[in-house]
């Protein structure tokens, strides 16, 4: 049973050397004053002890027992209820909420990180307390003043959760053609009516109240994406300050049986003349939803580096310590009947893979949430308008390469252990199975994929692009003469330029026919990513460098920042040449065959 | 829930347009003048009546309710007994065993092509069957007259089922430290003791006695694997006529809860002191195994064709299916409110990747099931020797490449499905989970790649290589001047020729380290495993222009064919490109990193 251990080096390493939070906050006049090194240390100690010691433990017997649902009520397993109390009294739940909501106001980067600790953890515990961030940031942007007051407080406490209540059972991408209604209510009010499937903590037993942000059609709403309402529909109902009043015609009618994820209850919800209020104008529901889908994807996005880290946790000890065969260049472990498997450079590969996946997913998702304050919290309009089209570019590619290479790294984690990776109580298997879901919501890897290249690349003529690029550019220039780095600020260089180059084909080719942009999404994003985290490797091997320069005694650490650079250099990297090859190949392929023709 | 439908067109074309298996048989004298094209026919239409109709309903309600241990006996899920019932009444177990044995003495490759549908019907379920071939085959070969006479009988007709238990806790790719002893009885028996673990099938419901083949230990036994003897221990020993009579020493001391496959017990066995009689030579025991290692690695190679066929069905249905967002290209289905999402080129290219390798696997696992009849049954020793030599190279590029690809099919099965994917009911990710222990059982993808590098390659100075590598330049002669696949010869001839200069660049750097060879075999793998799968898609598109241009009326299967070939050399084979790349990395940057420096 794998025992999380957060990595607290590396996450300092990328908060205080290579990302700067502390000069990051310092410009920031929301943080300025109240985000000290040490008080983001502090947090991350916290955070550890609670993850390492409270929800680490429930994690394999959250999947094994999972949700139970009895005539609409849902009972999570064993432990999951007391550890959400523990998470209350330490308050978590309103670390980055603003201080005139009730929240501690500290960054949202902060509370990236810490996600990131409880997401390694236990995934599927930390879904219940992540899913209520959408709905108060909803309320918090949306909502009326009278709105703010009833609901904030107890969501920011956490004594109630939040939802987001989007799918139904035919339309989970295309959200334009949702049914559920809402029927004005003579009190101002609305009766919602409909079913919503995929409802993460939808029901449960750890919370008073649940309040339900849902999608639905006014009477009357144009069809389409721009007819589609958004509404608070609270579980129970509640009053003026807030008391909880009689049950809401909300009920859960039913909880999905899953690959993994079992810990967490995703509910089929029935709305059924449910009291609801609208929140934002009428038909602009969804615009409202997409303020909050950058963060919603970054969360996604730390699902893919959980995965890494987890498995490769797992992975890394079992290698150490499991005995088969001898290494070929002659006997390592003379006094063992068989060398410890992280001798075979089969294993070794595995492990490396999941190491450059986790602590360079590590760098971007917390590159990401840096960007994430300045558009929140940038001093000028500029430095923000700046920030989100970094953060937007970034963040699909986040979303889509990281949880790929999380389900990647799982799978070496299965393999590193052999036939043991395959029972589940070794924990290896579950990081499969848990994981898998984050390629599929929050929109899909291939959705990702091509909201990344048709809406933030082609639909800005590339400007975001060169924006990121530019930022690229900049550290090759000032790298070009480090003869240390040279094997990675060269190839680097070349790569920069190609995604320019590249991307420019494609626009040509979608000229001709706008297809070409959906066959060439997903590899595009490969590509993207592929180079996204080179720029971030190469970025941490430079700062290793300086800091053994300036005569470091963490010697072992900083080399093996630079080892790993390497590694992924050598070893990942060059897998980008496969899918610029395989957007060459175009569209034709793809669409020669007629569909009644796959099969006969 | 996906209904199998047994792909007979495809796999007619393959039999007998692409590999001419009735002149194949025609060649072998055991099978000349009892299999002709029409019983081939009977026999296909007879298995798959039996496995779209009775185990393919099994598969998901097996899934769901696994098996049960209660004190030592194993109840498998409901159907799963009397499916078996009906499996031996057809008949099927004794298909491909010799007459003289009792079998109908049909050629294994038919077995083989029979295995397939029951595998992709319900894989847990054909596991019952499936781990008898091994007992079966190891006494047919290895046993005394009286052994053959005393256990063949029972297990040809299927009354009693065999199973082979090789690994132990600690010893799984490494046999060599297996402990399992084997103490001499005064009445020539042995009292073997020991517990083994993975042993699929090892205790069940289904058969009236388990016929344990066992790897263990004599007294005094040289150390490693030249002391390892084999043992045949029932579970209930039986008389000189093959009547059951008390029960042996033998126990399922528990089944483990596991990824996948749950409709199969895989048990702990443990032997305490229980009746064994050897089997083979003393000491000799991995040798009398490896004789049928290939067969049992062709065997998990249709795994994976499986998994690449039956997620393949799962997904083209609903591709066609379910509505979500209009083309890019503009409104397909006007009439619907949605287009449905096998108009998406990024769906196209999942369902196209899934059968590319379910297609491409299929004349892949035939391919080799006809080396492995002219192994058994071919007239020359020249030939045998040969065939064996192909089948030697072949076996673990199908098993390693057809079980990664098999699981990378299921992936876009899950994919397809966007969050349906993720839920049970569907059937999809039960794919993913059951098909994931086709990569780590009988030889890891790593072990898989090495004795493919180093054993079946280097350490034959390239000859086995060479002997495929000549079949592909023959067919790449006789088809250069063919304008019709100009765009597959082409690259196949290259890569054809870069097969054999990757080697010898391999070779060259393992004479300084021979750990070189343990960090380029996964990646040579893969390239192997992708050119192998070309030159057979080139040979099937070329198969299919030679039918159009003969003016058969089936003009949409062929093209189906010759796009589906397209597509591989266009939007897979290009993979090929990074992993060369990565190989050319070599070993330092896998070694560089010392192993207690991996995490901090």
């Amino acid at each position: 049973m794998p025992q999380y251990k957060a990595p607290l080096r590396d996450m300092q390493f990328v908060l205080h050397e290579l990302l700067n939070f502390e000069e990051h906050y310092s410009k920031l006049p929301a943080f300025k004053d109240n985000v000290s090194r040490e008080l983001l240390d502090q947090y991350l100690e916290a955070a550890a002890d609670f993850c390492e010691n409270e929800l680490s433990p429930l994690n394999q017997t959250g999947d094994r027992e999972g949700c139970k649902w009895d005539d609409g009520v849902v009972t999570t397993p064993a432990g999951f209820k007391e550890a959400y109390q523990k998470y209350i009294e330490l308050g978590f739940p309103s670390l980055a909420v603003p201080e005139q909501h009730g929240g501690q106001g500290l960054p949202g980067s902060l509370g990236t990180v810490v996600s990131e600790m409880v997401g390694t953890a236990n995934w599927a515990w930390g879904m219940y307390p992540g899913l209520s961030h959408g709905a108060i940031r909803t309320i918090e942007h949306h909502g009326t003043d009278q709105q703010k007051a009833i609901y904030l407080p107890k969501l920011v406490t956490g004594e109630w959760t939040g939802t987001m209540c989007l799918t139904e059972s035919h339309a989970g991408s295309d959200l334009g053609i949702i049914r559920s209604k809402a029927e004005p209510n003579a009190d101002g009010s609305y009766a919602i009516s409909g079913e919503k499937i995929f409802i993460s903590a939808g029901e449960h037993d750890m919370a008073e109240n649940i309040i339900h942000i849902v999608l639905a059609r006014l009477p009357g709403a144009p069809k389409g994406t721009k007819g589609i309402s958004l509404f608070i529909v609270p579980k129970f109902n509640v009053d003026a300050d807030g008391n909880v009043l009689d049950r809401n015609g909300v009920r859960c009618g039913s909880i999905e049986h899953k690959m993994g994820i079992h810990g967490n209850a995703t509910c089929v919800i029935n709305f059924d003349n449910a009291k609801g209020y609208l929140i934002g104008p009428e038909n602009r529901g969804l615009n409202c939803m997409f303020t909050f889908m950058n963060t919603a994807r970054i969360g996604t996005a730390v699902q893919g580096l959980s995965a890494s880290e987890g498995s490769f946790q797992g992975a890394l000890a079992y290698a150490k310590d499991r005995l088969a065969m001898r290494s070929l260049s002659g006997i390592k472990a003379p006094e063992k009947e068989a060398d410890p498997i992280i001798v075979h450079p089969a294993v070794r590969n595995m492990l490396l893979t999941q190491k450059a996946f986790a602590e360079g997913g590590r760098a971007l998702v917390y590159l990401l949430s840096q960007y994430a304050d300045i558009v929140e919290q940038g001093e000028t309009e500029e430095e923000r308008k700046f920030a989100d089209n970094i953060l937007s570019l970034l963040t699909p590619i986040a979303k889509a390469f990281l949880t790929e290479t999380g389900s990647e790294s799982a799978k070496h984690g299965v393999q590193v252990f052999g036939g043991h990776g395959f029972i589940s109580e070794h924990g290896m298997e579950q990081i499969v199975r848990d994981t898998r879901i984050a390629c599929l919501y929050e929109g899909t890897t291939e959705i990702q994929a091509l909201d990344l290249l048709g809406r933030k690349v082609l639909q800005t003529q590339g400007a975001m692009l060169k924006d990121f690029t530019k930022i690229i550019h900049k550290f090759v220039e000032a790298n070009k003469d480090n003869a240390d780095v040279k094997a990675l600020i060269e190839p680097l260089a070349v790569l920069n330029k190609e995604w320019g180059d590249l991307t420019v084909k494609i626009a040509m080719r979608s000229m001709q026919n706008p297809d070409e942009v959906g066959a060439a999404a997903v590899d595009y994003m490969y590509f993207s990513g592929y180079v996204t985290l080179a720029y971030l490797w190469a970025h941490m091997a430079v700062v290793a460098k300086q800091q053994l320069a300036a005569g470091s005694s963490e010697v072992d650490f900083y080399n093996a920042k630079i080892t790993t650079a390497n590694f992924y250099f050598k070893k990942i990297l060059p897998r980008v040449r496969s899918h610029v090859d395989v957007i060459e190949g175009g569209l034709e392929p793809l669409m020669a065959l007629d569909a009644e023709h796959f099969a006969f």
